[in-house]
């Protein structure tokens, strides 16, 4: 059974009927640190790191790229000072306070790359005391309040390239696209834009978009009709020096879906931009550290209702929201494949909530109170995320280290 | 304008072109206290408890009817202590950490009935360390464990009539209904959770239902049959004392809702309850706080991306999930009601995220930068539900005694 998992890598695997994750016995993991805990293998997240690295290079890219890691995906301070040491990625921050979580965790102003919408008076204030901080903005009137606090400054635009990406039709993950979003400068408004940043002596050194979450290999075709779009205002912006793509790289959540085959995706951006001396960057968030992270659990109660097979776990929505906002499934994995015929059960949380269900109708091992599981690619968007709803908000996280 | 709104009330309403909360006008309490800011009125709690106990008393059943605030609802400690000093309501927790705070905040625990699903070995150690608690048990291994723990004690049990309730098809509100949801205990287990509770010489003293959430006067008739669908478990446990039918009261989000008719429904309960002794409980969060808090926001732009004129404001929808997650609205109303020709705006939040949008295409009175607006109807399942996504988790509380 276990070999033939979907999922399954030298570092999340089964050694006879016990998994292991970084090469740890999950049922050891929980008899020692407890549940609700969330694992991060600092070695999957340099592994995915360099993957991209290679898959720039591998297209004459070398040195002309930058990868700023999305924080808001996962903010453990271990795991942001762990990526700074590995001197590979810098940081993309969507708030101040992230500005200086990421500096508190070791990374430099010049590292990071600064990027959202809707900033108050306040938010423009704290980000212009910080010397060195790339910044790009996504209004007309970001454009002047920037100008006037920093006038002569080097500034990106988020431009909307009017098209949108996503895995499926998920409104939710919906950045752009045919409905108008708050996100970026369409082109009615861009030269508009450029006028506004010229009359405070900005310099337009950079065009950011960002068209979806979660990408794979079929969205590729998209993603280069998003560039294709997107060229327009580089073109219009002979100062551009750098084409951010944003983030939305995607890693496969269900067994049908294939991992994003990333030199196709590297030869697209080499097609567009390998005779330019444009500098690519890129904002993985989920790409990173989602497939490095698992969430342990502790089966509570295993038993039928009306004809149903309720597994109930220790731990709920609030503290992993992807699940049951977003419809992301995250797999469930039993640390000990106990033998039995599998049973068909619905994962049920321990909040007093109607959508805190884990998954519906999986085919799992039998499981008996006290067990262990883990549900895998629980390494973004959950503990970054997670709220103290029912006060049941209590978790611990742990940065493995090979 | 201002007095035609279907939300003007008394303590929030236009003095002409200001918009008071609580007798203050709102851009003085922006002024002084900042945003992002939730404001609770304890009189407009006050007024909403008075109500449930009028609706109780016309209909013969004074002193045979508790009211336990679900504090999953909001569980600001001022607000807590202001409601415990009401001496009008109890406390329904779902956790044990809930318990505590509650007793944190001067409940007794006999003032609290707990319940909920999927209970850890160390909640049900927590649980009953503690004397006088209500405690109402949804599964037969949480009887089992219980009657471990407890041998001799009194206990409810949460039945699942099968019928659910619900102001839309929100599946995500579904708590019970045609397909078997996690809550409850359903027909086909009853007998054996009774065993269950007699082999521990546990008595059952209390049945529980909770059947969906936000029902207004059209659900009524559901809940007509949910009663007579629940009866058949009371009826089966002649040891029952008290009817727990849970909580689910609603207040209107929008112009096209009414309000829940009060007194049809206590005439409803008395009609099926008035000619027995049993004592009737519910279990009311949104009812009593959820109109009685709004959250404070300021505008940071106001400019018209393609054709949509997008008005960004300091908050998002991190700390106040309703409107993104359940689609449930929070209508925005300006502090200050400016002159000039309303206009339709989308309302965004700060958050980097396709979904974090307040409102869609609502008619506004011009808004400029720096002016505050309110969400409406923003009490209940804003603050107890709020993460710190993209730390942006900061805003403060403020509970408003006249």
């Amino acid at each position: 059974m276990s070999t033939t998992q979907w999922w399954c890598r030298e570092d999340l695997r089964y050694d006879g009927d016990r998994l292991t994750f970084a090469g740890r016995p999950v049922d050891d993991l929980a008899r020692q640190f407890g549940s609700p805990s969330f694992f991060y293998h600092a070695d999957r997240v340099l592994a995915n790191i360099r993957r991209l690295h290679s898959a720039f290079e591998d297209v004459g890219l070398a040195g002309r790229f930058r990868i700023y890691y999305a924080m808001k995906a996962n903010r453990f301070p271990p795991l942001l000072a762990y990526l700074r040491s590995t001197r590979m990625v810098g940081i993309d921050a969507c708030s101040p306070n992230e500005v200086l979580h990421a500096i508190a965790c070791g990374f430099r102003a010049e590292d990071i790359s600064f990027t959202n919408t809707s900033l108050s008076p306040k938010d423009f204030r704290r980000l212009s005391r910080i010397d060195g901080l790339q910044v790009n903005l996504d209004s007309i009137s970001a454009i002047r309040r920037w100008g006037e606090l920093a006038p002569g400054a080097t500034i990106g635009i988020r431009v909307n390239p009017g098209v949108g990406i996503g895995r499926a039709a998920n409104q939710k993950l919906a950045y752009s696209g045919d409905r108008t979003t708050k996100f970026g400068l369409y082109r009615e408004q861009f030269d508009e834009a450029l006028r506004m940043a010229e009359r405070f002596d900005l310099k337009v050194d950079t065009i950011h978009f960002h068209c979806g979450c979660g990408y794979l290999s079929p969205q590729l075709d998209i993603l280069e009709h998003i560039i294709e779009e997107a060229l327009w205002f580089v073109r219009r912006c002979p100062t551009t020096r750098a084409v951010n793509i944003g983030g939305g790289l995607g890693v496969p959540h269900a067994a049908t879906e294939e991992p994003l085959d990333l030199s196709r995706w590297s030869q697209l951006l080499a097609k567009h931009f390998g005779s330019t001396d444009l500098v690519l960057e890129v904002e993985p968030g989920d790409y990173v550290v989602k497939d490095a992270g698992i969430l342990l659990l502790t089966v509570c109660g295993n038993e039928v209702k009306r004809s149903t097979r309720f597994v109930a776990v220790d731990g709920g929505f609030n503290i992993a929201v992807e699940p049951a906002v977003y419809g992301m499934p995250f797999a469930p994995v039993p640390a000990r494949w106990r033998p039995g015929p599998p049973q068909a059960v619905t994962l049920a949380g321990n909040i007093n909530e109607a959508l805190d269900i884990w998954a519906t109708d999986v085919l799992l091992p039998p499981l008996e109170e006290e067990d262990s599981l883990v549900l895998i690619n629980a390494g973004a968007y959950s503990s970054s995320m997670a709220s103290n709803h029912c006060m049941r908000g209590d978790f611990s996280e742990f940065l493995l280290i090979d």
